[in-house]
């Protein structure tokens, strides 16, 4: 068995039994029960991930996978491809939303550049380089098997070491011009809805070019004749080296007993690669919003994640990730922090 | 005039000319246009209350206003009435849910004894008691008009001394054994929904109980006979101490240019009361969650606040404002630390 595959046999589900007891838990605290609904789920949910009804509060890092895609030069998006590596220099700067939403969430972002088209040389981006960008998959496979599975490695890599670093939760960020095409073609064929369907306006393209767009999926689903049921071909034919990384950030972290918060359309397209992989991550997955992007709604169905909440938001680069972190970071509070009826002096309807 | 009378009439909406150029200021943020959704409009809202396209950070502070309401007695509450008192020491000992979240927010929390059946005696407890409960609605007006007048100056005297104190933004909290009855009753009238449709499980009572809820709200409104434009008449009859209470934040802070961050069924009635009498101050609330209490419903609509999320929640205390404000504290993050695109050396589409 592959190093992989291994990781993948050797993911299993978050403790349900813990679950319970931090529910039975929470019931004493001064409240009437489920009174916090949603938020205590997240609490029994994070407890159940880390095996402990008392867990400590969560150390975060947010892990933003950048890479260049070969059908950027398709005029998919409605910005250069240049700006992928912009962006990743504004990441290491500290400018970006991510940036922004991660030091108010109290999380670390780690930028990594997994592939974009010239290197990025800066001393606050990790270099993971896979390849220069993935080739045009309209016109044959994005990557080749090895690729996928190094960019996977990288991510695999990185949970490790921020696990070694006491890091309990993972937000998933990407940064990649031309992503929303790929993710779009992988959500197709994942989810069997069609191109049509999944496929939305990304960065801001207007009609005309959004038409192009699907059609451009279109053909590349029919020339690439993909199994839905082999994730990993599927990745290497239509992916991107960044939705790789992401897919090993899933499954590390989730064989790590670490939260995996989940962010717009592109991170959890590598969600639902990693779960199609070894469907115990599942329940590592901590949703966020769902975008506006058109096929965010049928990947969060698929992976049976109900968002958080609904933004408008169409940013990607863990910025839902992070707003998801402060709310996860409250609910664990609630159960940390909250006096019982007993201890509090407060009758209980309950008793 | 009245004082509560030129109040109102002082107060006028945010300034759109400034929400305007707070959003053209974010355009030039290294994002695509909008794509920070309701971010942005968060972001723009607080500008244009503050008449500032770059306001301070949020100055977080929630009040909490708890108080006893004589239809108790009928049993519509899962729970003892001394639960009021209970859980406003609760509040001050800093065990509840509310302190939990508000120090998660860098809220204060500011408790208020507007009106507990028996006086909650505790340094960390504002007294401010109008009375020692309200009368029972179902069967006579719960308080006299000069009790809900002076109700609302407490209100509002809060709200000065916050402002006075560099408070920039109020969140609206409550506790009230019986006070979902009063809520309902309110809304019925002020929406026009029938008590069926907006009378819930409050705290967690049988459906036997709530249908004598149910009841006792339809002879309530036949007993009182009020007039829907007449919120105050409205306010003395079927009102908590507290609700009328929270109606005078409201419009103080509307008055002295402060947002209001609403929380749940209970608060969003005393805010719907405000904008009736005051419907600039509209612009000055900032939605937080919907709870699962039937008739918040129809409050959020009559109050055209589309909420931010969704998370099953029926506890107030301020507790969806004080989860409300983190996201707001972000937003205006984003606005005041985010990179331009010129700054950041990154190529803009829009360019």
């Amino acid at each position: 068995m592959s190093r992989l595959a291994e990781i993948c046999a050797g993911i299993t589900p978050p403790d349900a039994e813990v679950a319970a007891r931090t529910q039975r838990r929470l019931d004493f605290k001064t409240k009437p029960r489920r009174s916090l609904g949603r938020l205590e789920d997240l609490a029994c949910q994070y407890a159940a991930i880390r095996r402990d009804e008392q867990p400590a509060l969560p150390e975060k890092a947010i892990i933003v996978m950048g890479a260049d895609h070969g059908v950027a030069a398709r005029g998919v998006s409605a910005y250069p491809q240049e700006v992928t590596a912009q962006m990743l220099e504004n990441f290491a700067a500290g400018g970006a939303a991510i940036n922004v939403l991660a030091r108010h969430a109290g999380a670390r972002v780690v930028v990594v550049d997994i592939g974009v088209l010239r290197p990025v040389v800066n001393a606050r981006i990790e270099s993971a380089r896979v390849a220069a960008g993935t080739a045009d998959l309209s016109v044959g496979p994005a990557m080749s098997s090895a690729q996928a599975e190094a960019a996977i490695d990288v991510g695999l890599a990185h949970v490790e070491r921020l696990h070694a670093q006491g890091v309990s939760v993972v937000g998933l960020g990407e940064m990649g011009i031309g992503n929303t095409t790929s993710a779009s073609a992988l959500t197709a064929l994942l989810t069997g809805c069609s191109p049509e369907e999944v496929t939305g306006f990304g960065t801001g393209i207007d009609d005309a070019a959004r038409a192009r767009k699907v059609q451009l999926i279109q053909r590349a689903l029919a020339l690439h004749a993909l199994d839905p049921q082999q994730p990993l071909a599927a990745l290497a034919s239509l992916g991107g080296l960044e939705i790789a990384g992401l897919v090993g950030v899933v499954l590390g972290a989730a064989s790590r007993r670490m939260a995996v918060v989940l962010d717009g359309f592109i991170a959890s397209t590598a969600a639902l690669i990693a779960v199609r992989m070894a469907p115990a991550a599942q329940g590592y997955l901590v949703p966020s919003h769902r975008s506006v992007e058109a096929g965010h709604r049928a990947l969060l169905r698929e992976l049976q994640a109900v968002p958080l909440f609904e933004f408008d938001m169409r940013l990607g680069e863990g910025s839902g990730a992070a707003l998801a972190m402060t709310l996860l970071d409250a609910a664990v509070k609630i159960l940390l922090e909250m006096a019982t009826f007993e201890s509090a002096g407060v009758t209980d309807a309950g008793a």
